[in-house]
């Protein structure tokens, strides 16, 4: 076996935001890596060199990062800068034993259910930031009233019944356990779970009103995924970082009334 | 060798859309595919009970397909069918020769740019649509005003400064082809000029003001990429459909001044 390289998570400090997929995958894996913005002296000012700057190149020789969040990992001999959360989580997936590893096409499977996952996460952000990432809240709150009204009202809904009849398909293929494609845990699983959980923090009505309609979703998998071990270890412990201003917030006017 | 595979899009027809990703794979790699919807009479009916149906299973023993695209895949034994437009180019990628041979990082360096390709394709989309996909234009053009004047001022010049920085990166390190990663075509090239294609047809004015500032991306690769002998012959082929009422719409209103 090769040494395992040294893991270090570029992101934005203080909010979970989307470095909360990468980091779900360590913790669940029970891998360790650093989460230098949140952890190093200094930490920030390496991913703003990384990730949001103007340079050509990254350390390392590796190609220029769009934004944030990456991963950078170090081998002996070399490193690596790949960024974009689900080709991370492709990246770990495969190598931290959190993709099923009956066939092939499970590997598959599962990257289009993470990727669905990742797309309602950018619904959501979109609901309080509607017209443009830059502006303030405030000055875009109108349409943000609509674009949340059109989440509650049809696409969590859409993307719910999508992933309960993934579960019900898994449950009838597999060893009934309650994961979302194959016997194990991937990165599936904890992806469109960290979703579901801040959706409940975001919207607590909607998403009260809406288990009943999606059982295996919102009461069955949610509460499986939170009672793993190494995940109930993780959301006890100071590395899981507050919902805040981040992706998953909380105005009560962009909830059911 | 193990013998090529039924290749099948299953997706909208009369636009290009987010199948266009997947069909320019296929063109450039000179492999045969049948975009059903398209060619095959009752094709739309197969997409739409695969992709669009309350199913809990899809054909072959599938899991759910959120929505289109997918493709189905037929071996001798087994049919897989996997949906997510990033995770069909990623399959395809891999085996239909889009990825570069040199190193396993530059897999997921031509992953994660393809990635952030599609992430602006969904930016241009939501320009024309920023409140509701199911409602018309008509009914959210003021938003959308909005939205178009931020994704021209701000979101472009930052997508195009990535991808600028990006090949000049290429330049520096690779063989001087004009290529995003490695040393041949890949889906990052495919994905990304197909992307700037459409803004081209749905903002022609601000894209032909930004034309000086990223001559490597509009000029140099975007030339490049559209004389590549197997692409020229697809764009003047039939099989090319016109920009229409998709992701990439012409409203003058929308574009520059």
């Amino acid at each position: 076996m090769s040494p395992t390289p040294k893991y270090e998570l570029l992101y934005h400090p203080g909010i979970p935001g989307r470095g909360e997929f990468i980091r779900l995958v360590f913790e669940v894996a029970g891998v360790s890596y650093t989460d230098i913005a949140n952890t190093q002296k200094d930490g920030y000012s390496t991913v703003q060199k990384i990730c949001m700057s103007s340079a050509v190149e990254t350390p390392g020789g590796n190609p220029p990062v769009f934004s944030p969040p990456a991963l950078r990992i170090t081998y002996p001999d070399h490193e690596l800068i790949i960024s974009q959360t689900p080709n991370i989580l492709l990246y770990l997936g495969e190598r931290l034993g959190l993709v099923p590893s009956k066939s092939e096409g499970a590997k598959y499977h599962v990257n289009q259910v993470a990727l669905t996952a990742l797309d309602l996460n950018d619904e959501v952000h979109d609901t309080h930031h509607p017209i443009a990432g830059a502006l303030y809240y405030e000055d875009q709150k109108d349409e943000a009233l609509k674009k949340a009204r059109d989440l509650r009202e049809n696409r969590l809904p859409k993307y719910f019944d999508y992933f309960e009849r993934t579960l019900k398909f898994n449950k009838k293929v597999g060893d009934g356990g309650r994961f979302l494609i194959g016997d194990r845990l991937s990165y599936a699983d904890t992806t469109t779970w960290q979703v579901i959980d801040g959706c409940f923090f975001a919207f607590p009505k909607e998403m009260e009103a809406r288990k009943e309609e999606f059982p295996e979703l919102l009461k069955g998998f949610y509460e499986s995924v939170k009672g793993e071990v190494r995940l109930k270890e993780y959301l006890a412990s100071e590395r899981r970082l507050k919902y805040g201003m981040g992706v998953f917030r909380y105005y009560p006017e962009l909830d059911r009334k």
